[in-house]
């Protein structure tokens, strides 16, 4: 990644260790844009909220934020009114120690559920990591949000809208948990055009709507999962509405966002496969919705998957419990382009070799036909491997 | 078991291999009894109906059953209309050979998905199955429908009513994908009492209702799962409404159901923890049974179970996406009876740490109030290990 550049006009970056994670590495970290940004933000649907989550719900009805501080370890979620406390504390001391407002500043915790905040570890940190911000600062920052991940993930992209360059940069922490509408994913965008609050909400939703909310790996939603997107204006340009440049600003966007959840699911907790479940033919959008996520989370099929073992049976299992209309007869099954299953049975052994070959593949995509009618969906998903089992058996210990 | 006695009046039971199973285990299993028997049955609810289920759904319209040939190592799924004919096939070699209406065998299979259905060899070993039944059979037919069930699972009561004794005897075969509405489960029972197939239906599904409904392993239900029950007659005694002498038999009947379903979830496929989750206070049985289920379906709690770690914030997580009705700062949460949160919070290291202890216990309790109502519901269920991961990965192979 050395020759790719993350900076963003306006935006300053710090990470560093206060101690919270037991092992000494990073795990506080600072988003800082020089002025007041206009903000967007999407939050977890559990009905079990995180202090944080609950905090920044209330802090971006004003439409502004000019710091994100982040910290891993800990969650700050099941902590009750002493959580909320702690998670304004925290950003208050931000906002003294930076010179703005605290109402500007939101706080983002993940890790461990139900232990207090450390605040005063972390109170004992803020002056070195707003000493150490700094526009090439995104690595560090993106260190301090891991917890199981296995590498950093960002991404950057740059588009010309009138004439003048936009940048945006989004950095996301995921790995265990993910799935749609969110996960213990906590993601952070940052872009020098500068569009208004609500069209910047909209932007973001329709962005989640193909991204974040597209991969699933256990099924879970989390207490803290986030979603930030800061625009500052820096670059000069202004975004008012869906013309053909807010097109152009939405296509990047997405396309930053995609390639995050993407990463997300290739980092999943021990995952050894990357599968897109496409299901089409479905009597309509929420059926389609409704297979491709019980083929995603059936742990059967996962563990198929795991064992590169084509056990379309599974599959075909998966399909009959979830309760989307179909006719088991008329289902058709290819992994990649070879097909597998045909009017819901076997191709045979010579076929069905050939396709059990796709999925010894480290990527690969499971499209299932319904043949009831023209709804969509796509999921993207893991595995369920050995691993997974053996990060989650021991993640507190 | 040797002391046991398992037989029951007027039916005989063989078991035999019949080369099915590569691995020349039994896979070949005859239920006969002597006279029709009055039949009950409750079938899959998946959508994808193997084809002995199929069949089975057609014939108990009469009422009327006198053998079960039961296979394992396939599971006549996903075999069109090959796999119907192939049903009626070894159901009507069975009848010929043993002189009875071939509508009055029900044939079951189990095992894997979408290979046609090995009907020479069945047909072959007819004959041997035949002749090996015998009163004291039993254990070679549970054994036959083994697949990857470690022990075999048997229970047998005996009731006195109106005088006269009165015999229960049941077997199932599970381990993976067990969840409510039945899954990859056979379960047959025979006893001698006289019940008209109706009302022996409704004391069936009561039964199940507190047996094989309330058990989930992986939140899989199968093509193939059925429960059959016999009624034979030959006590001598003929019950014919729920009064006093009805709840004798239902409460027997549901204490055997029970019992078998407890051991299919002891046998839960790489098992290491018993659990029985528990919700009360809920706004209602709906409520309580999402929330219930959402608990024992979270891979992240069931790897937390296998891992002996306390991690209750995964049990609020997955409480708070079920959708049922909660207030987050209400829910309480105990591992047995010790206390682990109060309030939505931690109860504090010392009690937590205490009632950490509980599940280092191979079968423990975990109770949840959701104080918002009288709602209330149980199932049992069991961790994820690594050797579930590892039977799943491999098993065609």
């Amino acid at each position: 990644m050395g020759s790719v550049d993350f900076k963003v006009p306006g935006y300053q970056f710090s990470g560093i260790s206060a101690g919270i994670k037991k092992d000494g590495k990073r795990d506080l970290g600072l988003i800082y844009s020089e002025v007041p940004a206009q903000v967007a933000g999407l939050f977890t649907t559990n009905t079990v909220k995180a202090a944080p989550v609950q905090l920044n719900m209330e802090r971006i009805q004003k439409g502004l934020c000019q710091a994100i501080l982040i910290n891993s370890g800990n969650a700050n979620a099941c902590t009750g009114s002493r959580g909320l406390r702690d998670a304004k504390q925290v950003s208050s001391w931000v906002g003294r120690r930076l010179g703005i407002d605290e109402e500007l500043v939101f706080p983002s915790s993940t890790g461990v559920i139900g232990s207090p905040l450390p605040t005063k570890k972390i109170g004992e940190a803020i002056p070195e990591l707003i000493n150490k911000l700094s526009p090439e600062g995104w690595m560090s920052t993106v260190e301090a949000m891991m917890t199981t991940d296995t590498f950093p993930k960002i991404k950057v992209e740059t588009c010309r809208i009138k004439g003048k360059p936009v940048k945006l940069c989004g950095m996301v922490k995921g790995a265990g948990m993910i799935r749609p509408n969110l996960a213990t994913m906590l993601s952070f965008l940052v872009t020098d055009a500068h569009i208004k609050a609500p069209l910047l909400q909209k932007m973001l939703e329709r962005a989640a709507e193909t991204s974040y909310n597209r991969v699933t790996i256990d099924g879970e939603t989390s207490t803290n999962d986030t979603v930030l997107l800061l625009a500052n204006g820096r670059a000069g340009l202004s975004l008012n509405r869906m013309d053909r440049d807010g097109e152009m600003f939405q296509s990047m966007l997405s396309k930053v966002c995609r390639n995050l959840a993407e990463s997300l699911v290739k980092d999943g907790e021990g995952a050894t496969k990357f599968v897109e479940i496409l299901i089409r033919g479905a009597r309509g959008r929420e059926d389609a919705k409704r297979a491709a996520y019980a083929v995603a989370h059936s742990p059967l099929v996962k563990t198929a998957f795991f064992g590169e073992d084509a056990n379309w049976g599974r599959i075909l299992c998966a399909l009959g419990h979830c309760g989307a209309r179909m006719d088991p007869n008329r289902i058709d099954v290819f992994f990649d382009k070879a097909p597998i299953v045909k009017n819901g049975m076997g191709v045979g052994a010579r076929l069905e070799e050939k396709a059990g070959q796709m999925i010894k593949k480290k990527s690969f995509k499971v499209t299932i036909d319904l043949h009831q009618g023209k709804g969509q969906f796509s999921v993207l998903t893991t595995d369920l491997s050995l691993d997974y089992v053996k990060i989650n058996a021991s993640y507190r210990s």
